[in-house]
């Protein structure tokens, strides 16, 4: 997983019908070389902006829905402590 | 998801049989250290050029088609709204 | 896989419940040009702060785990002996 | 997808069984900031030195091939029409 | 696939059930970008230190053994030829 911090909503009207009612947030990656990075992370548990999240990546983003077949490869899986100091 | 822009199509009339009748598109990387990476994805939704897309990459973007057969790795599933200010 | 260095936990206390009970850690690429990379894997093996492991990345994460239900997109699959000199 | 083109032959006499049989192109990528990335793709469809290819990469490689056990992670799936000006 | 050459052995006597037995090489990426970048691949054909490889890497990786239950993400899948000038 990647630690990341919310800073975005991301709105796409015209999208994939299988992802109508799902939230997407623009997340940037925190720490290490891959600082910076900004990724587009499915939210089914309620970040907020500024929170630092957990995003799990690849197809493995797929098993926090409860279908199978949506076309989504990042999805936010946990959001860290305020008081992890990493 | 990365978000990108839609820059031009593609072509390529000698390609795998499961491919004939999908569109691609070369889109680059919006934002963050990966800012100019240059992708192909498959478009089902029908972007127009300069428009920003979701594209999901990896085995999920087999998700947005109708068979799980077909070797595209990178495909269209949303179109930012255009007063979606990130 | 990846050689990594343990270097902290993460604490989630919100997240998906089928990552409840699993340990994570955060691990930095060792050596070579993506050295500094940081991943937060998952741990059941029970590495220590400074060991170095060995990290095991996308659905093959999943494989280290009874079920395939979870996600995850990295987790610690073994330990480097202490004099492995590398 | 990505766009690369083909540079040279790599021959591998020894190697895993399910991959006799197939030919690998060296393949360079082009443009964007991943320009001058290496890649050895598996290529069942003809592309000549010097041709611009479509290469799919990751699981969905394998859906070029007839079975689903080969490991191979990139494979040419097209041939860029010359006079596509990209 | 990438061209990598083999540098060492890792050694990681506390591993995941599923791994023991497997050989596990220290390989290095050839050419290109990513040259230098440093990939841990289990090894079942034998190469020797010094010799180029072909490390096909993700979920593909585990089509070289014959369980797909065994979390391994990268795999040397051919030894290239001396004589191949590339």
């Amino acid at each position: 997983m990647i630690a990341a911090k919310v800073i975005d909503n991301i709105w796409a009207t015209r999208k994939a019908d299988s992802l109508r009612g799902l939230k997407f947030m623009l997340v940037e990656v925190l720490g290490g070389i891959d600082a910076g990075r900004l990724l587009i992370a499915a939210d089914t548990i309620g970040a907020g902006f500024g929170e630092r999240v957990l995003v799990c990546t690849g197809s493995s983003a797929r098993k926090m829905l409860d279908r199978d077949d949506v076309p989504i490869d990042a999805v936010i899986v946990g959001i860290i402590d305020e008081d992890c100091a990493f």
